[in-house]
């Protein structure tokens, strides 16, 4: 077979489940997630030892230790994805949740119930816990998931979706519910990209190329989970040492995620008192700092931040820093240069707080709070499948709702169109 | 300027638009609607004389009558588009509204609230009626709306588009914020869909054709508006007399609309009973009926029903009819041939009255009612830009709610991640 022809199979597969899926009920679904934790944690060294084999290639390829890392497996991490799946069978069910519902002047009930979406496709790279996360996730929202994981983890991903799979089918799940495609060639990609009559939604997971190539060339609606180049403003009512803790946690907490901190923005009346020992106290952390000449005129000794650094995620120990005016010259620097993800205001101004979550149009939007909040856990959505950055049908962390979508039910009694 | 220049330039300027549009008060944008009715009114002969000058053209180039007949506009429909500015006007401003908040552990308090989606792009056929609807639903959801019409009706969309846009501007709607593109060659509808970098989303409404070229070009997220292969099930404990009633008006009150009935299908049990009168209702109605076998030895004379058919959207006074075991036929019928447009049953089942509504996976779905009624006025939700066919977003009746999005807000006190 070749590699379209797998791809297509498994997307026909996942389409085929889906219909099942839609109406099974929250017992079985939720039994399906218990046994599949248990099956983890019983199959812990098979998913070990298929996860070494991953990892001798990608030594033999050469690739970097920081994918090596992402890739690694270790028993701590699988019980932590055990622990996942009876998280979310212990989440409320989305589906049939009546959203609202209401009365007609010419008698008919009209109400909006939550459904599944259908089939979900996630593309994504290296880390092999996004499986695991991405089945539960749409396990209990009713989705079939095809799911296509990197060449460089395909032996990992695969015994996960095997076990997962397996121990489903046991309790009534339908074959191709969690449907992985085991080709890992580009060419299959791409088709899967192509199928818009088996797949309803593609999310991908992975850098800005991967996210590109399937914006480019997806005939699949898509939910983009894209860069975070986030923002902490300080204002001039700033309580100075809230705001030291919170670009501290913001930048240092978790250098590596979308929601981290890039840039500080700091108003020019509160610089003076603010610069010298956030940067001090970052500079121990092992951050390195870029300013714009104001900010170097107060702390002697930075480095330079270009046009290129306001646009840059970095991802790691790195931060650029700019002194502004006021209020508005920061929202339009985070207008100019953001990606729209999570940016924050520390202040102690009413009005300045209130117009800062009103016109600044992130995902996410704090007052006095790090940026590193937002995620689906903190916010309280039980689980979360990734922040999305798309403008349409979910914002922020998706959890099980967003991976829904609503019908409209009508309860007539004999009416027409006039 | 090329085509490909002057799409971009009306996209760009949309983008620019939107920053303002989406912190208008709802009072300037209402006053905006206003005035817009009252210019449409005022220049009603100068749009009828642009109208004149597209018929002249469509005449010339033997276009068929039914485009013609939807590309004609009269005073009538022009007072009717004012109306429709003014009941626009009258809604209820979707932005702003604080969807749900809730706190969490740590004291921070978590919501989120309605924001406009940003820059709309629509792409439609014929009808200039179309350029009213969309700029009104748009501005007052707080969207810039960047405007593809046909070649057939540039002179009529240019002369509302420019009305609106100057009624707008002179009580604070900025320029850019209604953007006809007014080069209709098909490079610059091509160009448009690229243009994800200032359109949010874009909304095709037109044929098949039209739909599906958008999709596959599209790197900009779309909503389709796609057909309605729609059916109505007259099951066995159906109240034949409404059911008639209900047939009657799904398929004859408005036939060349997406949510008038294609296929009727029959409960063996009542099909002996109930098929004779419907036929000749229909057929005195000017209705051609077409049937599978088991109809066909019921009714006699009828022209057989291909499998052609029942993939069929006719939008015309065209039926086909099938006789089914039972409901789950009913409803597997409707699962392959159908669109998941708007699909009814008409029964005094309560059992098989919610196993329909439950299992049946379309936009709409309807107990004892006409399908004709899959519509954002009949809802209630004010006006509609059209019904969605696609999953994600919206789906449905898209009214001002679903020209929206939503971001979170935070209300911390120096909450970090821990």
């Amino acid at each position: 077979m070749d590699v379209v022809e797998h791809v297509t199979q498994k997307a026909s597969e996942a389409r085929q489940a889906a219909r099942v899926l839609a109406n099974l009920s929250t017992g079985v679904k939720n039994s399906a997630l218990v046994r599949m934790a248990d099956a983890l944690e019983e199959q812990q060294a098979t998913v070990l030892e298929e996860n070494r084999r991953d990892l001798e290639e990608a030594r033999r390829q050469g690739l970097s230790p920081a994918l090596i890392d992402r890739l690694t497996l270790n028993p701590k991490g699988i019980l932590e994805m055990a622990r996942g799946l009876r998280e979310v069978a212990a989440l409320p069910d989305p589906v049939g949740e009546i959203v609202r519902m209401w009365r007609r002047p010419n008698g008919m009930q009209v109400g909006k119930i939550r459904v599944p979406i259908g089939v979900i496709g996630i593309i994504y790279e290296s880390r092999p816990n996004v499986t695991v996360d991405a089945a539960s996730l749409c396990l209990k929202s009713g989705n079939a998931v095809v799911l296509r994981g990197g060449s460089e983890a395909i032996h990992s991903n695969r015994a996960i979706a095997d076990l997962l799979s397996t121990a489903g089918q046991k309790v009534g799940i339908p074959h191709g519910a969690i449907s992985l495609i085991e080709r890992t060639e580009r060419e299959g990609a791409m088709a899967m990209l192509k199928l818009d009559r088996y797949i309803d939604v593609i999310i991908p997971r992975g850098g800005e190329g991967l996210i590109r190539a399937v914006a480019e060339h997806s005939t699949v609606p898509i939910i983009k989970h894209d860069k975070g180049v986030c923002h902490t403003f300080v204002e001039e009512d700033a309580d100075l040492g809230m705001a030291e803790e919170i670009c501290f946690n913001a930048k240092v907490q978790r250098p590596g995620t979308c929601n981290a901190m890039e840039t500080l923005l700091v108003h020019r009346a509160v610089a003076q008192n603010f610069l010298p020992r956030i940067v001090d106290r970052l500079k121990k952390a092992g951050v390195e700092v870029r300013g714009c000449p104001r900010t170097r005129a107060i702390v002697a000794g930075l480095k330079e931040a270009t046009e290129e650094d306001w646009f840059a995620e970095y991802l790691d120990l790195i931060l650029s820093v700019r002194v502004v005016e006021n209020l508005n010259e920061a929202m339009q620097h985070i207008a100019t240069y953001g990606s729209g993800h999570s940016d924050a205001i520390v202040t102690q101004s009413y009005d300045r707080a209130l117009k800062f979550l009103r016109e600044v149009d992130s995902s996410a939007v704090f007052v006095n709070a790090s940026t590193r909040l937002n995620d689906g856990y903190q916010f309280g959505l039980g689980a979360e499948i990734g922040i999305s950055t798309t403008r349409i049908h979910a914002r922020g962390p998706m959890g099980l709702e967003e991976l829904t979508c609503t019908k409209f039910i009508v309860f007539g009694s004999g009416q027409l169109r006039e």
